[in-house]
């Protein structure tokens, strides 16, 4: 793991209750000593509700709006096309890269942010197999995936002959054989909140002459990631969740530097070219990074992004890490205290080495009961059939919001049959 | 062509010097008459500029920055993740559609937006390869066309097992054979302005049993495009140029009614999805235009283009066509009287069934030029090595205008050796 093991295991959820009051000045005193408090200050939260949807859209900081009245009002109002060059508009994908790499563990010149994910999986899926040993005709895929890793790992393999196969992501290393070109891996389950061992996995997709794409949707800006010293190959990730870049904000693509002169896009658009102004009618892609991008960048959406990253000054990963940890481990540790007994089970690890920043409970009538957390002010998501999910993003979610949701939750569930 | 030719070929740039003051009350006539005036009044624009970049990227409107304000603020700030429903986000990619398609000739549901022009073009090509009859292995590409389609169409050539072949957009009709299975074609040539013959190239294509991709960045409100009557396959366009939807707003992808069932996408993400929540593992896509979206769309750039799209609000694509012919016959005539004799070259045809909106002329040192007008406040741009490009956007851009850009032209080619 990337991130040492330190912290004892959560409270089991069915160890009992807990005297309530206790729980408060348990929060109150997490609260105080939380080195990233203040950051809080930095969010546009709405008073009285209890975010904890994070992990899916992340809420504007307080600047972002001076940002875009800035980019509209100025640089495209007045400026106008000049601020391709003169406000930076043209290398904003490289340079807000830069900054996301810086999140990940990865040195400048590797990360370029355009496209969705689902876009970016496709790039880096056909790129890693034209960079394979001929031969190598075998896509891996993480059977629990986001989705849409596996509808667009499906078309990579379609559309380059090769032949995709479903894996554990624990078992993806070892399932790997002479065949494999790639795997396509998420650092953190979606649904589940469990972590892969991303070093374990990639070494072992290495030893076996494999390349390795993660996905860092739910990993990147909730714990540590350290694609250069992990030797990752590529890796995509979305911006809008951990990174609170709005919504639908641009993904982005890590391709490590070494791989950088082989990377052959499918998606070899005009920005991506040596000389784009020079207009020539045969392609010659541009060194380093940004020969992952395509098209013209949606710019507010990038530059919003941009502004939004503006909260990470002065915030280290590994505090953000520990926080996360001490969060996921109160919350449970709370839900145990007062949530009915059977009511609910946790379906993300308890151990720390397997967890991301979320806990997913499962629940009889999840959907019912999401509803009813939304209508008193706790704000999760549901994934079918019977999942709540609680994201904790520690830049602004404080101890008291997890102690408040789980009494939230221990109220409906105490209130329904 | 889809609009009738009723007026007279501009005078020819060579045919001698008027009188200037001629010049002036011939402007102020045509402005005053001019049933678009008013529409000017939606647009912020700099003050003491002539802005003749609008063919790159149009300026933003009043109201645009309320717009934002609202997203960021309350959709974003207060309904957070709820407003992909709450606020319509998840469907503004067909309803902002439907909106472009009006514009168009296009019926409600065959128009989404989202992606970059290079990655609908990728879309737009594969599928079409998808849908022709066996046996047909042959994309041809507009030889003028602008760069990225043609690199784009290589690799989507690449990725189907097809073979690649440049032809003159106007010859691309009579190229096309028994092995053809579609032809990607620019309605209006980026560079000279040239507009092609959108019907007769269609129709040509389909006689020859291969289908039309036709890129429409450089007419779409520009001038009146009519998909659904002259049986377009599908299209592609950018939303920035004659839209307004500001620095690289999202691209549009039309997939003819009739064809939807068959579009088979190479980038089928979970946005395309016909039940994109229920997470499955197997991909099935959705019904109508949808099936052309891929991730998740970037709302902050894809609500300016939504709220850009309220300019058009009353306005007939008729008049528009009508004042950018005049427009740029006047420009034309103007230079023709006030520019030194041999010094500029229309590149763009006199002809109206030959013209977009924008005025291409040819001129030595054009770069050094392109910058002494910018300096003076009147802003087109330069493409290499020799041309100097003039958008007239009939929207905000004034008879007045078009005299003015010519009187400065002249001065600074009046002042160079």
């Amino acid at each position: 793991m990337s991130e040492p093991v330190t912290q004892p295991p959560a409270a089991d959820p069915a160890a009992g209750r807990q005297d309530a009051a206790a729980l408060d000045g348990r929060a109150a005193a997490l609260d105080a000593q939380d080195p990233l408090a203040a950051v809080r200050d930095r969010f546009d939260l709405v008073t009285g509700e209890v975010y904890l949807d994070g992990n899916s859209l992340g809420p504007p900081t307080t600047r972002i709006m001076e940002r875009l009245s800035d980019v509209v009002g100025r640089e495209w109002g007045r400026m106008g096309i000049r601020s391709w060059d003169g406000s930076g508009w043209w290398t904003a994908p490289e340079r807000i890269g830069d900054r996301i790499g810086a999140l990940v563990g990865a040195a400048p010149g590797q990360v370029v942010v355009g496209d969705s994910t689902s876009v970016n999986v496709f790039k880096a899926l056909v790129a890693a197999v034209r960079m394979a040993p001929d031969g190598r005709d075998e896509i891996l895929v993480d059977a629990a995936t986001f989705p849409t890793d596996g509808y667009i790992a499906e078309s990579a393999a379609r559309m380059t002959g090769c032949t995709l196969r479903a894996v554990p992501a624990g078992g993806i290393g070892a399932a790997a054989g002479e065949r494999t070109a790639v795997a396509l891996v998420n650092h953190v389950d979606y649904r589940s909140g469990r972590l892969h061992d991303l070093p374990a996995v990639t070494a072992a997709l290495h030893a076996a002459g494999a390349l390795a794409v993660w996905d860092l949707c739910h990993s990147a800006g909730a714990l540590p990631v350290a694609l250069d010293a992990d030797g990752v190959d590529l890796a995509v990730g979305c911006t809008y969740k951990y990174l609170n870049g709005g919504p639908g904000s641009p993904a982005y693509l890590y391709v490590r530097g070494a791989l950088q002169p082989r990377f052959d896009s499918p998606l070899p658009g005009w920005n991506s070219h040596a000389d784009p102004f020079g207009m020539a009618p045969a392609y010659a892609p541009a060194e380093g990074a940004l020969r992952g991008r395509v098209g013209t960048p949606e710019i507010l959406s990038l530059l919003a992004l941009d502004s939004a990253l503006d909260a990470w000054d002065g915030v280290e990963v590994g505090d953000v890490r520990a926080k996360s940890l001490a969060l996921t481990d109160f919350f449970l540790e709370c839900v145990g205290a007062l949530v009915p007994p059977g009511r609910v089970e946790s379906v993300t690890p308890l151990a720390h080495a397997e967890r991301g920043s979320q806990v997913s409970l499962r629940c009889q009538d999840a959907g019912e009961v999401m509803r009813a957390l939304i209508a008193r002010g706790v704000v999760g998501d549901h994934r079918r059939p019977d999942v709540l999910r609680f994201g904790f993003t520690p830049l602004y979610t404080r101890f008291a919001d997890a102690l408040h949701a789980a009494r939230v939750l221990a109220d409906i569930l105490e209130g329904t049959p």
